[in-house]
């Protein structure tokens, strides 16, 4: 088969992330036109791990390429569980913050679930107050864990229909599996949630007419478990040697499938695109 | 086969909430000993529907076996919303209610998403408020939806392993589906949530170690439908002609079945037996 054919299955998630950017980015400017709100987020970063540096700087990125004013709150690795509330607390306050992004993990002696608590919900933009969750679990979805919502965007975009469909979530995590299993339940899909205690992986993968997969284990998923026609998306990433692998082995799995996400450039780009509607979102509802 | 083998299979919902309902009454004792507190509930009911005046009897008297101090706040058809919400405040500030449980359904007039908003997350002894529909998402499971967590205890009582099995859940309400979903994921279950909108219901059902069916559709599931040694959970039920039906063909499932619940008789008891203890729950965090 030519490679023109299996490049059509790619999910392009940097264009279809521009995509989203430039619809919060007019969303930005009818905001400041209309109503003179400038919509802001304020991320927190306590020490100085160099991977959570690159990923706020990615998200301070984002925010400048759509007009989000973005607020760097970079406490030393030494701050204590009352002066990390206190900011929180601060930002809470603040008429000029509209999402908080507490970036994990945090140093081992904060107690990072009180800290998540913490935050104001109407300000969550990373969707992990129990709050939200449970808007999400009983179907009204506001602000959302960022990587789910950023494939349920990627189905709208590329049309496929979800509702009826076998959705197979693979990985339970809090951050990308339950989330993600509660969003394909509330559009209807019959949904499958396998994970590292699954017998069998394998019998639900090659049912799946969307696959979900966020695990964290390199190539995991490969081109014997998936169905023919299958849409896939790979929310895994493991470093290896300074090469980066997706849960998925793409290069032989996209033959089978009729949609699947790389790694990198997949879902990454999506989940900070999210990110920035979260933004715009909660400036709108303030 | 002799009937005594199929009475072995019948999960005894009255008899598992007798046990649990001992338990809760000498905990409440220990609680009036140690810190002079009697558990109290305080029941909301608006207008004059029969069923839910049974509903709120029924959880009366449950309340007076075990020794929770129960409260009936019965108001008027024409209740106001801002009246309702006056009721709720007024409760959630007494240090005397621990529990407060909002009847459903309310008069249509009335907005019931905004009640039950207003309810102490600490005093939802229904399990519903976003808050602690999050918690339970993310794996804290506090206050939860009472019948799920009642078919989680009877799993429990009976010894049934959760982990690594399959797990199917038929329906995907926020009062049962759902909220049951999320508790066997957080039990290592692989759990598949199927609905209406399933395509070939019986793929699924066929293939669940633990089967929990909560549609409102008599019968739905049959013999055919079942794996040999399945543990069913019937939390359906359809009134006919003043007998009340399950969502399971019990008679006939019950001779695949290793363990399997009657309606009645089943799961409705231990929903009221899980509430008495959510309010003693409650009243030990106050």
């Amino acid at each position: 088969m030519a490679q023109e054919n299996y490049d059509s299955r790619r999910i392009d998630g940097k264009s279809l992330a521009g995509k989203i950017e430039a619809q919060v980015r007019q969303g930005v400017e009818k905001l400041k036109g209309e109503k003179n709100v400038t919509p802001g987020l304020a991320t927190i970063l306590v020490g100085e791990d160099p991977a959570s540096r690159m990923y706020v700087r990615l998200k301070h990125k984002a925010c400048e390429r759509v007009g989000i004013h973005a607020e760097d709150r970079n406490l030393p690795e030494s701050t204590t569980q009352e002066e990390l509330l206190g900011v929180i607390r601060e930002l809470n306050s603040r008429n000029d913050v509209h999402g908080i992004l507490l970036q994990l993990p945090l140093p081992k002696h904060l107690d990072s679930k009180a800290a998540m608590l913490a935050i104001d919900p109407a300000k969550d933009a990373d969707g992990f107050h129990p709050y939200n969750m449970g808007k999400l679990l009983i179907g009204e979805e506001g602000l959302v864990p960022c990587t789910p919502k950023g494939v349920i965007r990627a189905l709208e975009e590329y049309n496929v229909e979800v509702q009826g469909k076998h959705a197979v979530v693979v990985g339970h995590s809090n951050v990308v599996g339950k989330p993600m299993a509660a969003m394909l339940i509330n559009r209807n899909a019959t949904v499958s949630v396998c994970h590292v205690f699954t017998d069998d992986l394998k019998k639900y993968t090659l049912d799946a007419d969307i696959l979900v997969v966020g695990t964290g284990v390199k190539h995991l998923i490969r081109e014997d478990m998936v169905k023919e026609g299958a849409v896939i998306f790979d929310v895994g990433i493991t470093e290896e040697n300074g090469k980066v692998y997706g849960d998925v082995d793409f290069d032989n799995v996209v033959r089978k499938a009729s949609l699947i996400t790389p790694v990198p450039g997949g879902v990454g780009p999506m989940t900070i695109a999210i990110l920035m509607e979260h933004v715009l979102t909660a400036a709108k509802n303030a």
